[in-house]
């Protein structure tokens, strides 16, 4: 998961909900704008950061319902135009499918290198995630029937 | 299939028709933005739809040659100066490559939350595009030898 | 590797070298604006090419370092904040992951299409870019654990 938009975290949200349905073993690796789905809106951003790390933890969404649309996001508008064509047909939330992700025993982690780049913290991230490194990553990836650059 | 970029659908439709011809079984699954490249143009909306879904399919591409670029789209100039750039070296267009794959057999699937979260009905689509869930889509997925998300 | 943004070349090659240091064989193919980050800074544009080539080949990101990113490059400013923020943690640049990737013995090849239609020479891009076609990139694909569209 590279991507911090709410439609394609929305997509890989769905995707994982349904593979565990399926009685598949799903992990959700985060790493760059991904993270900012995975941050926890509850917490306060800890305090060994620079100045840039603050400044980009502000700037940036916290957590699943401030990220924007990839396309047509125009200010919010088109975000909210999906979020109530989502609920008028009773689509769960985005926040929704993702404690769906974590009840149903979906993996979590992050990438050890874009977690420093950008100077979140674990403890700033919702307590599924466990910080690893790519090549943690790739092991794992490397034996599974599928992987989705998301 | 996620995205509805005209570089995008040619960069997946370029490889779902290479793949065809070596006789390599091939299905798209068409999910939110994506679902634009099939949408038919000669179709009319259906009658059924809520004022936010009559808004949303009058404001989004119908087709194949009405998708922008992802990037340097530049209110279409940067698109036409690609499509004129593809007719300099004899590339098929957009549309070419989608009737190609319709004709080789490539199997077409679309999302079904993404079909009635934006309110388009399978009469608005090409004949060949049959409505299925993520599950089931991920059932054919997981026994593929690739997988690519676009 | 369809993307001409810096993060995402960042992600690419961050699994490159990974994977590499795994000893697992890597693979990378350039298509459409994923070319950019192979092209050659040093190298002059071929002679050969018609004018809307040549404006393209001047438009566009020209190697690693003048790509943007995908998201917040608000003109510059978010790629240097990043690069600042990657300095502070001493991570290596895209253009050391590259060079890495290069030394440590990952295979590249750019798409036949797209750089047909782009305009671009063999020459132009990196000593190691060996153009070949989709068809014989998915040859290699299908038989591979694991793909990425990036």
């Amino acid at each position: 998961m590279f991507s911090g938009d709410y439609d394609k975290a929305l997509a890989a949200l769905v995707l994982a909900n349904s593979a565990r349905e399926l009685d598949v073993e799903v992990t959700m690796f985060f790493a760059f704008w991904g993270l900012f789905l995975v941050r926890d809106p509850e917490k306060a951003p800890s305090d060994d950061k620079t100045a840039y790390e603050k400044m980009f933890g502000m700037m940036t969404p916290k957590g699943p319902e401030e990220l924007h649309l990839s396309r047509m996001n125009m200010a919010g508008l088109g975000k909210q135009m999906l979020l109530d064509m989502m609920e008028d047909d009773k689509t769960p939330s985005l926040t929704d499918f993702l404690n769906g992700a974590r009840k149903k025993g979906v993996k979590f982690y992050g990438c050890k290198l874009s977690v420093d780049v950008m100077g979140f913290s674990e403890e700033e991230l919702i307590p599924e995630v466990e910080i690893i490194t790519a090549k943690e990553y790739l092991r794992d990836a490397l034996d599974s029937d599928m992987q989705l650059f998301i």
